[in-house]
């Protein structure tokens, strides 16, 4: 229904009205598109929310930064293959020089250019070919080479993950464009988690960033591949207001533009998930009846992360027991003999008591559990993947 | 230096005097020995700690409020193959049923008695056939059969895992002996850590306890596999005097004693991970540098138990980027331009740089990891093993 409204030939984050994306492949990886750039025709208010590892990137410090000081953005580039972390100060100069020749070759302000990156950890970018390769972008970059950006910012993930979606506003209308990055990494290094939403409505910065941290909260922080949090991690919103639509809290269009924005980070959230190093199902944990709703939060990121879960699932073995034993670690309050675990519809332990039930988990695309902690009202849903000897494969090859 | 003056044919927790150990076989396991039975010839002052799983076996809920009231123990009893979890209130009655069936075949009262389990969850326990194993437990089980218990309560871990060391107190000999069981299932379904301590000497039940407290969380408490807490973890511990030997803190023996006791966890904890399910080596994490204890087991813990980290030990890759990104999201405070890692006693990251080093870890038993995370002078070392395809196909392995 909201898909019919994205104008033809757009795609991903360039399905808004006015903005492009591209990228080329400047020697960063051996072969793929390595640089992607985003650009906006005109300012856009931007907003981000950024790891929380103490050991960061400085893109991650610099973006925040310039972001914090409500700076208009007209271009985002991704470094993709390098994430410049543990780098030093050099590193820091590497991300301000690099921001400045993204400023020369557009032809704007540097606090104009967000840079982004995800890659190895420990080494330098090599930025004269990075340089080289920024003179091989156009300035305005077209709309229908969007896919190359969202091809780019892969690194060893599979697939590309992007959201384009629309919703009238009175006789306008309003697009929402997403692209994400999951886990994976050109050397085994570190599942950086990228997500980047532009949208063409004009919305104020303060309701922006809002609207980001609830959604953000609500999908990318529960999601789980492997429990590692990166240095790179960041999630960046773009609104241009291309679309003449100006939109605001409790008016006309908000709560049509909050659920899109929130299907937008949800469609990435759980494409990353689906896209985990080595997955092969993905794993969706509802965890109701708990006393709040951080503890329910708790217990479904606890089932949906624990190493044990996600070993029987790749059995495909309904495993409740282990189910039961994470979410008694979770933290979160819990009453043993109301607790009730079903897998695929299927109850398998109900207020306290074992039921016998399908003895194997049909080969899908998505498991589901269900879980009641039987003590309160508050209910949570976290994604995972299953965890395969796939995942130990990429991620104990030799990085150099 | 201390084994010397473990009497001849004295093994693991029968190793101190008036302790006898032995098994047979019930039925619970398919062929090995399932039943173990510890005895004490006189009642032993008897402390434990427990699991923090919210999801207890009924086995760990009956032992703690007995040990709670300062029952003295003369006996435990350990099912080794089902955990009898989540088994609702018809499994804590088998506990106390089960319980008062080795009391009456001992000949002692009830709270003498201690039971504990491992394995499958959400099953009940064979009571009939677990009742006729019994019966063919000698009353006194000879201290010569040790060996058998500690065989028995291994569930698909693969090495006994004992202590037994000895000190002199005047012109006697204080004994400590130890058994544990580590991560690995009949079927695969939960890790949990059993942990037993007999000492020949006596010692007052505060006393008692606060060491044990102590030195577990300076051991048991520091290990990880898989981040999976289990429904059934106990270490339990009895001190029986037939010494003669009678030990208080700040009286002469008691430092001995508390070396022996705390060498004796840390053997059985190092064990435990060293026989982690698929391990091929072992990880030392030591972090110093630290503002607090506490923070410095938390970073130790996190790049012990971080999967990323773990997977590159097992392609015995140098990967220190992913040690970095794991201190930074333990929620230990760091200074990322002082913080240092170091591999196998080379620098590759010192006070935020980037060093060459060996291009591999050789392989061998242990890898050992040192981080300073320069922020203050608290250190902690955690133990972990590697994570392997061996893990994943334990885990996935269809249970039933």
């Amino acid at each position: 229904m909201a898909l019919p409204m994205v104008s033809e030939g757009r795609f991903g984050i360039a399905a808004p009205e006015g903005f492009g994306a591209t990228a080329v492949h400047a020697g960063v990886k051996r072969r793929k598109p390595d640089l992607a750039l985003m650009r906006s025709e005109t300012p856009a208010t931007a907003v981000g929310v950024f790891t929380q590892n103490l050991v960061r990137s400085p893109v991650v410090d610099v973006a925040q930064d310039q972001l914090g000081r409500g700076e208009a953005v007209e271009a985002l580039l991704v470094v993709s293959g390098n994430a410049n972390a543990c780098t030093g100060p050099e590193g820091y100069e590497d991300t301000l020089r690099l921001r400045a020749s993204v400023a020369r070759r557009l032809g704007v302000r540097p606090e104009a250019v967000v840079v982004s990156a995800t890659g190895i950890i420990g080494h330098r970018w090599p930025l004269e070919r990075i340089e080289q390769g920024l003179e091989r972008l156009p300035v305005h970059p077209p709309v229908e080479d969007a896919p190359l950006f969202h091809e780019a910012i892969l690194t060893t993930d599979h697939r590309e993950k992007s959201y384009a979606g629309a919703f009238p506003v009175g006789d306008r209308v309003v697009h929402v464009g997403g692209a994400a990055k999951g886990s994976g990494m050109i050397h085994p290094n570190m599942a950086t988690t990228l997500g980047f939403v532009t949208t063409d409505a004009q919305v104020e910065r303060a309701a922006l960033l809002d609207l980001l941290r609830e959604a953000v909260d609500e999908t990318f922080n529960l999601i789980s591949v492997d429990g590692d949090t990166s240095t790179n991690d960041m999630v960046l919103v773009f609104a241009n207001g291309a679309s003449g639509v100006r939109l605001s809290p409790r008016e006309e269009g908000w709560e049509a533009f909050r659920a899109e924005f929130t299907r937008c980070l949800d469609t990435l959230a759980r494409a990353v998930v689906t896209d985990g190093e080595g997955a092969t199902t993905r794993l969706k944990v509802e965890v109701g009846g708990a006393a709040t709703r951080e503890e329910a939060r708790r217990a479904a990121r606890a089932v949906a992360s624990s190493n044990l879960v996600k070993a029987a699932m790749h059995g495909h073995d309904p495993n409740w027991g282990r189910i039961a034993a994470a979410l008694g670690r979770s933290g979160a309050r819990l009453d043993p003999t109301s607790l009730s675990i079903a897998i695929d519809g299927h109850y398998y332990y109900r207020h306290g008591r074992v039921r016998p039930g399908p003895e194997r988990i049909p080969v899908q695309e998505e498991i589901h559990v269900y879980c009641h902690l039987g003590v309160g009202e508050a209910s949570a849903t976290a994604y995972g993947c299953d965890l395969s000897s796939e995942y130990v494969r990429i991620n104990s090859r030799y990085h150099t």
